[in-house]
């Protein structure tokens, strides 16, 4: 039987349960892929450092290089840009097939990448990269090949989850939700990443490219996190049956001037209770996709954590040594379509807006008058009186209308002497 | 670019939408496969009936050999075993690639029909096959290559499923509720293969054969349909916070001599609303994965339909051609583990019992009494006067328990004389 080399490069968390799983499972993986799987390398920082897991410490190298050059398959697992860029691009020159969970160096160089790839006449597999678990990649470059994905909206990032499900049932702040998550190990020290929405945009637009056929980029992606949102947004989102999630959402739309595009954007949105991402807590990710066909599937599971992607990395591994043995390829990561990023302000949602405004005869009017002025029709108006006094919350949900207009509304609101405050502007998931 | 030749061999539902979407796709469904796809066939019983979609009617044909014998691809949409059998053989014996929808067949003839594919160096696809667009073969074959699946539980039949949500939301009977189903022709006027299970069994068998790389057979699946299940059924469920499902169970675990193997079985069951299968309804399909790195995994979508099961054949198609013109295999149907089937009563669930009883002192501890007896450990138990007079209504909810200790627990019953009726018995689905 065939054997082919691997080199793990990076030996953290992930990287422990990769080798684990290779040698408990060799059986398997050798009548699943038709090739003997033989770990000749293990790249690390440190060959003495003092590890809680097995391995030979033969096979542990600081030598990069060596250990790139002497595998068939090299699993990068090391993360961040550099010098995770300059030994992917080395090993698929070799013509070695590479496998990556490197979800940052995919949002920036993919496209790169994916072209060295094809030159080499190999294949970089990345299911590791998106998702966790979650077979998000499988599914859009094999299970949807003969459909249309028209949208994508997915829950990617399990740390913001986790805060958001902590303050919707616990009455939590922000900042506290934050420190718990922290407390816990959910969130690092520095959670911007996580909470500014950049790694929710950075697995958006891997997932975009791929359910597009185009080129998208984490430049692209419209980004808003969740740092504004506060208890009381949430519950009053309780209050009307919904929940707040950060989303990662990539469609297919035509803009003002007819063009047909992608846009790509990541936010905090209300989702109704009974919408199948509601129920999508802690550090579950669920990936919905919106088809010409197909309609709607949803593909869910763990997103993070070293075993659940320690999974989808052997399941690239399976396929890869698969295709080195067999003969064939992946899926060739095709951007024949080429559509346009669209700007955001042609994205068209429902809104939901909260203003405290003066007590006086006459204001609901002028509100409502703002709106209409900006051709955005409401759905409903509610007024309540704020908890503090004499000032009146009201609270606008809006019909389906562009994020430009919306945009408008709230710099008119701003703009008035009866508006005390807009005290938050959040989209709605969901049809009218 | 190569040409690939393409025979539909019928053309119902299924098969009208598969040539609309090869027609309307074409340019995508090339770049992605790399092939030019040219239908050169589809066998009709009659080319002269009447069609309310658009053919060429230069394909149509009733000669089934000359349509098979001319295309590099096959796609079988004819159903039941025969003629189905004959064709599909046919075509892998003239190292055609075939796809096909026919669950009935691979139920009954999967493990040899796979064998042949392998022998003439060809492949069979069949994510039509189950749960309509839901990639769940796609998952199984291939996301899951390099995990070890311990559990499947699925939603598979949408006939059952709409019956049940019906039962459920109305308060219906089942035979109320089944008229209603087959008025709206989501039931045939002959329901067996649905309520009794069978069609679920036979999808069961397909995705458990995947699963764990073994033979498994519809004939090895344990059936029980929903006909029994009754209004009170469901009023008592919703009581406890519970919804009724059909399910489809696959799973590995250790009989009582300590032989590990696969059971398999179809049966109503209690779920939790808080359980992820508990929202699906109407017409989706859904499959929970537990696996041993993976956590939970769940597929979701639509389980039937002419368009959704039409892009999981083009799913098939694109992979298929993609092989043939650039070489390599989908993932070989590989049964090397052969897992014996066990029998049923080593199962182990929870159960609930509902019985029917002469109010009399001491009958509730001579109830309990038989279980104990048979080593069924109670969870909960609740006596209810019953509504239409003396007698009373006990409901008893066990621990996890064998299926055969259950049994003879309920035998047990049937001989007591202070037992007027057992009512129900339904399993419950997750853990103690």
């Amino acid at each position: 039987m065939t054997v082919q080399n691997i080199a793990v490069l990076g030996a953290g968390t992930v990287g422990a349960q990769v080798l684990r799983l290779i040698n408990e499972h060799r059986d398997d993986l050798q009548a699943r892929s038709g090739a003997q799987l033989n770990v000749s390398a293990v790249l690390v920082r440190d060959v003495n450092a003092k590890r809680d897991w097995d391995v030979d410490p033969n096979l542990l190298t600081t030598d990069a290089q060596a250990a790139i050059d002497g595998a068939d398959i090299v699993i990068e697992l090391i993360g961040g840009i550099e010098p995770a860029f300059t030994y992917v691009k080395r090993a698929l020159k070799n013509g070695s097939t590479v496998i990556t969970g490197n979800k940052a160096l995919l949002a920036q160089h993919g496209p790169k990448l994916y072209e060295l790839a094809a030159q080499n006449d190999t294949d970089l597999y990345y299911e590791a990269a998106v998702a966790g678990a979650v077979p998000i990649v499988y599914g859009l470059r094999e299970s949807l090949a003969g459909d249309r994905v028209n949208r994508m909206i997915g829950i990617v990032n399990g740390t913001t989850n986790f805060i958001l499900d902590q303050m919707a049932t616990t009455g939590a702040s922000y900042e506290e939700a934050l420190k718990e998550a922290q407390d816990l190990g959910y969130a690092e020290a520095d959670p911007t990443a996580d909470v500014e929405g950049l790694d929710a945009a950075a697995k958006c637009a891997i997932m975009a490219s791929l359910a597009f056929h185009s080129r998208v980029t984490m430049e692209d992606v419209e980004v808003e996190g969740i740092t504004s949102i506060t208890a009381e947004d949430m519950e009053e989102a309780a209050k009307q049956g919904m929940v707040i999630k950060l989303l990662a959402i990539a469609e297919r739309r035509v803009d003002i001037e007819g063009v047909e595009g992608i846009g790509v954007q990541v936010y905090p949105a209300l989702v109704p209770t009974t919408h199948p991402l509601a129920t999508v807590s802690g550090a579950f990710n669920a990936v919905v996709l919106e088809n010409e066909s197909a309609g709607r599937l949803m593909f869910y599971g763990q997103g993070a954590g070293g075993a659940p992607t320690a999974s989808a990395v052997l399941s690239d591994l399976v396929a890869g040594a698969s295709h080195r043995v067999r003969g064939g390829h992946a899926p060739r990561e095709s951007r024949y379509a080429e559509l346009p990023i669209l700007d955001p302000g042609s994205a068209q949602t429902r809104f939901q807006v909260r203003i405290r405004v003066r007590e006086a005869a006459g204001v609901l009017e002028e509100v409502a008058g703002i709106f209409a002025r900006h051709g955005v029709s409401l759905l409903a108006v509610q007024q309540n009186k704020a908890k503090d006094g004499q000032d009146v919350q009201i609270v606008l949900a809006t019909h389906t209308t562009r994020d430009s207009d919306l945009q408008a509304v709230i710099d008119a609101l701003g703009k008035s002497k009866s508006v005390l405050a807009i005290e938050s502007s959040l989209r709605v998931e969901g049809d009218d």
